[in-house]
């Protein structure tokens, strides 16, 4: 057993809280004995749910906040307002080195901010992307930048690749990550300024396996592992992603209830179905950090049930445990004369 | 039966010509009588192609052109020194009025800036985008701009929306498409420069049903008859969508193949099965129209085989009894001084 992890947790955010987030919690300790969850909320609401299960006591412990922020909210307001939120609370339990790590299912207007103005960046990250983990054929691909902050610069899409290159080796294990950024076609002419002026920037970096560009035909396929893009791209990807594998399964499951017999061959096909859906399941992947903060921050669908709480709690225990921090530190520094720095 | 529609297909052009492009133009032929088809390419090559159908002779002619654009040429160049082409002499035709509407699933590029420096643009219009129809829950949507030309300006936005909502009305049959602008977030202050900007213009468009801001998450839900989108997102879009249904086909193949209990269940579902797929297929929905040019280019795919040929080519016949060219023209310069057009 290595350190302990220690993984502040947003008891009060996201659609199911606070059952799904405690339950989750609570699945974490039980699996992973070198976690140790604080949850963050309504103290009185969190000891009701806690009592309903059985898990080692010492592995939770629960923070107060009197406050929650809605997702209606908007976020900046609510962070700087709202200091006894959930989401405050635990971001300065990150900030003081109290926490490893947070984790959230509410407002990701409010965790993106918080986690900036909060945590803040580290020093050379220039802007700091929010990066889903997106199911693929041949496995999982990351999607860097999803979050709020559009209208990105070049230098800035440079460091996403690194970071994610980092992330994709060292938490996700792939080596030599191939990472590739998303344009309308694959030669060097297409595309739009921002691609045309990030491209020879990525060519030039010799810490990344760059492998030119990728139309958004390929990312399904799993043709790249780490997948450049402006925050607005990729919030189009992410959400078309999820929104067109429900709808194909709905029309799927349509399609075979129409007729009495593929109804029977619906049944007993079904198990082999699931299964293969499910590896399609943005939930199985646990939750999107956010890099480049001094400290995780990791935002979880707002839709989480208890396995996607704990994915994204046990998430956090590889990402602190090989130091991805640092490691960005180190790397996205390097560019500046090295005596300045570290 | 009204009038003739005059088409030029492009004989060579697109992965399976001339094979597939002509047998799709003798179904077209032998389906609308209203219809005349007049093959563009090598006569001896496409002559030797119809001689194995049985069809109206009167319905189908040949022109000859004896020079062919491929995919991998630079588009402008290919346009401007292959005069003789099977794209080049097509579009002339089609500029010269000779034809009523052009169909090719040969290089998008050559199509797009063909289209643009031989058929030309109507007056008033700023730039003339790509607009495929793409399957939803509920049925049809079209997405604009899908086009080369990226980076566009909020007035450009607004004329895809204006013409966007002509099309689904006459065309599709849509009464008051309802109209949205593709972007992360409900919110009105959500978004990049270019959609924060084009909004307030749409509210402002009293010819058109603006519902507001669209997530990509929605649109496969069919929650807007026209998207509207800068060609960049409108690709990924567009390309996102064959990639991850292909993708999704093949894993629940693949799972249903993976028990012999799933894959006898997987024999009783599969007509059903098949037909709801079909349903999501693209090729069903023809080609994509170039909306706002001095006559009709529609674009379908490279892989297009007979059925999307022939769809391609009957989709001109309402597109030209409509009057869309028209419509447009009225439409989009209404915004000038009366007095000074038409």
């Amino acid at each position: 057993m290595g350190r302990t992890i220690r993984v502040a947790v947003d008891a009060m955010g996201g659609d199911n809280a606070p059952f799904e987030i405690v339950k989750g919690a609570v699945e974490a300790v039980k699996e992973s004995p070198e976690i140790q969850v604080l949850l963050v909320g309504k103290e009185a609401v969190i000891r009701k749910e806690l009592a309903a299960y059985t898990y080692p006591k010492e592995q939770i412990s629960v923070v107060n906040a009197t406050e929650e922020i809605s997702c209606e909210e908007a976020p900046v307001v609510a962070v700087k307002k709202k200091k006894d939120s959930s989401i405050v609370v635990a971001l300065n339990l990150v900030k003081e080195k109290k926490a490893d790590a947070f984790v959230s299912a509410g407002s990701t207007g409010a965790v993106l901010v918080g986690g900036l103005t909060i945590v803040k960046r580290i020093r050379g990250v220039e802007r700091t992307p929010l990066a889903p983990l997106i199911p693929t054929e041949t496995g999982v691909s990351l999607l860097i930048d999803c979050g709020a902050n559009v209208d990105a610069k070049p230098s800035q899409l440079v460091q996403f690749a690194k970071m994610g290159s980092i992330y994709m080796k060292h938490v996700v294990g792939v080596e030599n990550p191939r990472v590739a950024l998303v344009n309308i076609g694959m030669e060097e002419e297409k595309g739009n300024l921002l691609v045309k002026s990030t491209y020879p920037l990525l060519k030039e970096c010799k810490d990344i396996n760059f492998t030119g560009f990728i139309e958004a035909r390929e990312i399904p396929h799993g043709a790249a592992d780490v997948v450049v893009c402006d925050a607005f791209v990729g919030n189009v990807i992410l959400k078309l992603y999820e929104g067109l594998a429900a709808t194909l399964v709905s029309k799927i499951k349509e399609g075979l209830k129409s007729t009495a017999i593929s109804t029977i061959g619906a049944a007993m096909a079904k198990p082999a179905l699931k299964k293969t859906l499910k590896s399609f399941d943005t939930a199985e992947y646990g939750g999107a950090p956010m890099l480049g903060l001094n400290g995780l921050v990791v935002k979880t669908h707002g839709s989480a049930k208890s396995v996607e709480v704990k994915n994204s709690i046990k998430q956090c225990v590889t990402f602190v445990e090989q130091e991805i921090e640092t490691k960005i530190r180190e790397n996205l520094t390097t560019e500046e004369p090295a005596e300045t720095e570290q």
